[in-house]
Order: structure tokens, then C-alpha cells, then sequence
């Protein structure tokens, strides 16, 4: 994975990816205690990064390979993104999903053209094992939510915006806080910035108990978290780092910063008042650590993203009540 | 008024007002039956299209009588957009609210820089004396909202980025949809497209029961709303069209529509859902219209505005209960 490729995916990409801005507010700045610049992938198609992605990938394909279709485990941004992208190729896209997925998301796959396949998480058989028989069977390519080179360089354009956009925007030093799960958005962007932006250091940002990148950062190897379901910030729980993302972050990232489920919801419903954009709270947490996290960082500038605003309405207005009375 | 300001404006707001995007969402076409795109000028700096006003006002001032500061009468959207504008010239800003404004309202003023003066509604002197009395001691110049060309030309100026996005977006002929308190963006946005993009016809969107505009665009004279509160589109409430707007839109606009607070309430949950977006109802009032009146639209496509997103969490919240069971 290089800059070539992501160059490569973002040629792929115009017209299609949108071109999220680089948003600002005076509030934000005065609770850090430095400039906050936020790059809102919530705007992005399907309203996650997941799409640069889910299209740089099918795009990528063979023709001949992309016309038999794809398949794609995720409950998900990663289904959505994959959907969207593959209906706007003409192609099948088959998401495997577990049947207790919530019935908004299955919903919301569907209606972007895709088939899901429903499979019982206490059953025999296991997704793994169903998605092989899907790709014997039917010919289908296996997109990977994030240990996938071109995942990686669709992941990596967000960085090419964000090199540009700060440059516009008078920064060309500063932390570049990334929601990290998987670390495919990190290892993207921090390799767009290695090329294009060498003053902007990525950051991966994760909720405590779930800091698999940040100990793998430190231990020097792969960790993995305790447990992969509890807290809020669902969007974003991996086992781990992957196998072709976390050398990248090992060379190229600072240290991995954690924040509280409790200061998700708040940047969440920060963002919700102050910039008047949808976070879910896995897609807050970097800007949760741009707000308080003031210590950890360097500069007088941090930019963060907001990688996705998926939320369930009944969690979007918990976050609301972290308001009252503020 | 005329489209030479609205550009001189542009070049004025250039580097300090937002270019917002041009969003969408499948799901909302789907709705709507019809391609929906959306100008979402929350996203503008203070949340709301009101910058553009304030900051072409402002700038455009002989610098001697800027320096003296700027004067409105606000509890709302203007307030905060002419605060921010007046910040950035470095010049003072007297804004004039009522005692019993929102303390948030009335805190984000002050934030911005703004020196707030508080009357009593009930009181003895009307908001016009204290204004005439401050004006005379300290040489303020008025900034008023909506009846006042240089705002005109700056609320324009969304107009020129609707022209030219939806050409880029493939769209030549549709109804741009305005959320219409006193006219000045929709007539703003009504001559922007006069001379860039004929084929798109504004049209004034208001809530029922304060359809001052849709009602003096059938009678031909101005005509004013039975009353001035209730209802939860309180921020394009206003006593009627302006002397200087409705001449323009009498001129440029289409019919005007009008939606109920429940349409408006809804509009704002699918702007959450599926753009990702805070509306506030009043700024939701064109997207709702977009959505549920597809039989008083032309064409395959329709634009429409989100006027702002300074909502309360409570009324969000209520928003956000609409998608319950839906």
C-alpha cells in the first residue's frame, strides 16, 4: 500500500465519493484550548467513511471478476458502503449478517440493492463457513472491511482531503485524530499524510476497554481486546489491529489516545450543537479526545474526524440529556 | 438589488463564509419520488444562512461608520450571524433581546462577541426606542434581517453555489425550495438564479398558519400573519414579507407551499436519519415540502434548503421520536 494506490482510488473515486468539507466552530476551540478542525465522514455516502472504501475496492476489480458480484460480512457501515458501491457498478453485492442484527440496518441494506444472508451467531455454521460456500458457488469477491489494500487506499483519500484542506486552512502542523477500529481509515490516512502532509501526524483514538491499536502500539505486536460486544461505541469494536494496517500505524502513527463511552456521548451531542452534524458515538470519539484529551495533544491546531453517524435514535437522545443544564 | 451585489457580495464572503455542499440521499428520493438534493446551510458558520447576510452587511460599511459597530434586534439566527460577522471586522455588536430569549440564545451572543441588551417585552419602551436611543449615542448602524439590500445580496450568494452545484449535479430544471420567514433568502436565492440558472424557479416554503408569503404571492399585496408565536418553526417567523423582498419574490417565485409542524418535525428526523444533519423545524419546513407535496412539484428533481440548525435538544428529541416505529 502506497500513496500511488490511494492516488489511484481517488481518480476512481471523483464523482462518486463526496468531498466532505472541513468544519470549524469557535465553541470547540475554546473547550480544547486550541484551533479544532473536524473532517465530518458522517456526510460521506451512507453516512460513514465506509464508502471511499466499499468503491475504491469494487472499482479496482477485474471487470470480468467485479460482474459476478461481492460479499461482505458486516451488520454495519462496511454493508452499506459495500451496497451502495456495488449497485452503483451494476453488480450484486451479498452481505452476511447475523438475524439479530437490528432490523433498521438489514433494512437499510436491502434498500440499497443488496442481499443479505442472515445467519444464526449460536448456530452450527459459522459466517465464515457460509461465506466460503457463497464464494464456491456464486463467483463472489470477498471485500474485508479494512485488511484490504485498496480498502486501505479508498480509506487513505479521506487523508488527501484533509492534507489539502488544512493546508487551505493555514495548518500544516497538528495531531490528525482518527476513530480506529480495524485501523483502515488510520493506516489510509496516515499514509496520504506521510506523502502529501509530512507536519500532520495520525493518531489512532479508541473507547477504553477496547484499545487493542493503542496497546498494540506500545507492546510493539498485534493485542487484542478482552471482549468484543458492551459499551457504546459498537461502530468501531475490532478483535484487533490488522494484519496489514497496524505495520503501517506501527511506523507512521503517534501514540494511540482512549476516551469514556460518557465523553463519546458528549462530543457526540457537542457536535450535534455546535457544528449541527450526526455522530455515532464510535464516530465521536476522536473529536472526544480533540475536547478533552487537551494534554495528550501537541500544537495549537488537532484535527479529528468523525468517521460515521449511524446511530440509533434512543442513543442519539441519551446524548442530547448530556446538554441539560450545561 | 441586483445580481452584480449578490456577486460583489460573493467575492466579499470569499475565505470566510462556508461553500455548503450539495447533499443526498436515495432514501429521500425514494420518498419523495423524485431526485431530492439538499442545501444545507446549517452547516454555514453559526448554524445558520444568516452569516452570509451579516458578513456581507457588514463588510460592505464605509470603514469610518463600521468602525462604530453594528446594531440588530434578534433573538435568533440573525443575532448570531451578525455577532460572528462583527467579530471577524473587530468592530462591536449591540444586540437587542428580549428578557425572556432562551439563556442559550442569549450566552451564544454573548460568546461571540456581542454585547446583548435585554428589554422587557412588557415594558414601557419598545425595543425601537432603546435601538433609536443607541444608534444616537454611539453611532451604531442597523443591520436589519431581511429588509435590507446588502443582506439580500449575502443570503443571494447560497443562490450562486445552488446554481452552479446543480449544474455540476446534472440538474438544469426543478423547484429550489426556500424556508421563508421575511424573504430575504428566498428573494436572495430567487435573483441568484434569475441570472445563473433560469431553469431553476424559487419557491417560498412556510409553516401553515404563518403563510404571510404564500398568501401575498396569491393576493399580490402584502399580507401579515394573525399572529406572531406558537408553533415550533419559531425561527422563520415573521410579521410578513418585506417592502423590499416581496417585490422580488413577486417577481421571481413560484407558489408558495406551506407543511405542518409535524411534516416539519418529521423532515427534521430524516434529515438525522439520512443526511446526518441537525435541522431545526423552521429550517426543515422546505425539505418537508420537498418530501410530502410531490403533487405541487415540477419536475424530476427538486432542491431545497436547510435554513439552520439552532434547535433545541427537547425539540430534537421530540423530532427524533417521529422515526419510532417507522
Amino acid at each position: 500500500m502506497n500513496i500511488d494506490m490511494i492516488e489511484a482510488a481517488a481518480d476512481r473515486l471523483r464523482g462518486h465519493a463526496r468531498r466532505t468539507p472541513l468544519l470549524s466552530s469557535p465553541f470547540l476551540d475554546e473547550i480544547a484550548g486550541r484551533r479544532v478542525l473536524v473532517k465530518p465522514e458522517c456526510l460521506q455516502h451512507t453516512g460513514s467513511f465506509k464508502y471511499r472504501g466499499g468503491y475504491a475496492a469494487i472499482s479496482a476489480l477485474a471487470p470480468d471478476v467485479r460482474a459476478r458480484g461481492v460479499l461482505a460480512y458486516s451488520s454495519g457501515n462496511h454493508a452499506q458502503g459495500v451496497a451502495l458501491a456495488a449497485r452503483q457498478h451494476g453488480i450484486p453485492a451479498v452481505i452476511i449478517m447475523p438475524e439479530d442484527a437490528p432490523a433498521l440496518k438489514i433494512a437499510n441494506t436491502r434498500a440499497l440493492g443488496a442481499e443479505v444472508v442472515l445467519y444464526d451467531r449460536a448456530g452450527q455454521q459459522t459466517r465464515e463457513a457460509l461465506g466460503e460456500e457463497l464464494k464456491a458457488s456464486r463467483g463472489l469477491t470477498l471485500i474485508r472491511p479494512y485488511d484490504e489494500p485498496q480498502v486501505v487506499a479508498g480509506q487513505g483519500t479521506c487523508g488527501l482531503e484533509i492534507a489539502e484542506q488544512a493546508r487551505e486552512a493555514g495548518v500544516e502542523q497538528a495531531d490528525v485524530l482518527v476513530c480506529c477500529g480495524g485501523g483502515g481509515l488510520t493506516s489510509g490516512i496516515a499514509l496520504a499524510l506521510e506523502a502529501r502532509a509530512p507536519g500532520l501526524r495520525a493518531r489512532p483514538v479508541e473507547p477504553e476497554e477496547f484499545d487493542d491499536t493503542a496497546r498494540s502500539l506500545v507492546s510493539g505486536r498485534i493485542e487484542r481486546n478482552a471482549r468484543m460486544s458492551g459499551g457504546l461505541c459498537d461502530a468501531i469494536l475490532t478483535p484487533s489491529p490488522g494484519d496489514l494496517t497496524f505495520p503501517v500505524m506501527q511506523r507512521l502513527c503517534g501514540p494511540g489516545l482512549t476516551v469514556s463511552d460518557d465523553e463519546a456521548l458528549t462530543a457526540m451531542a457537542q457536535a450535534f450543537l455546535r457544528l449541527k452534524l450526526v455522530a455515532e458515538p464510535g464516530g465521536a470519539v476522536a473529536l472526544a479526545a480533540a475536547l478533552y484529551r487537551a494534554d495528550a495533544l501537541e500544537g495549537d491546531a488537532v484535527i479529528c474526524t468523525i468517521s460515521g453517524g449511524n446511530v440509533d435514535p434512543a442513543v442519539f437522545a441519551q446524548g442530547l440529556k448530556m446538554l441539560e443544564g450545561g
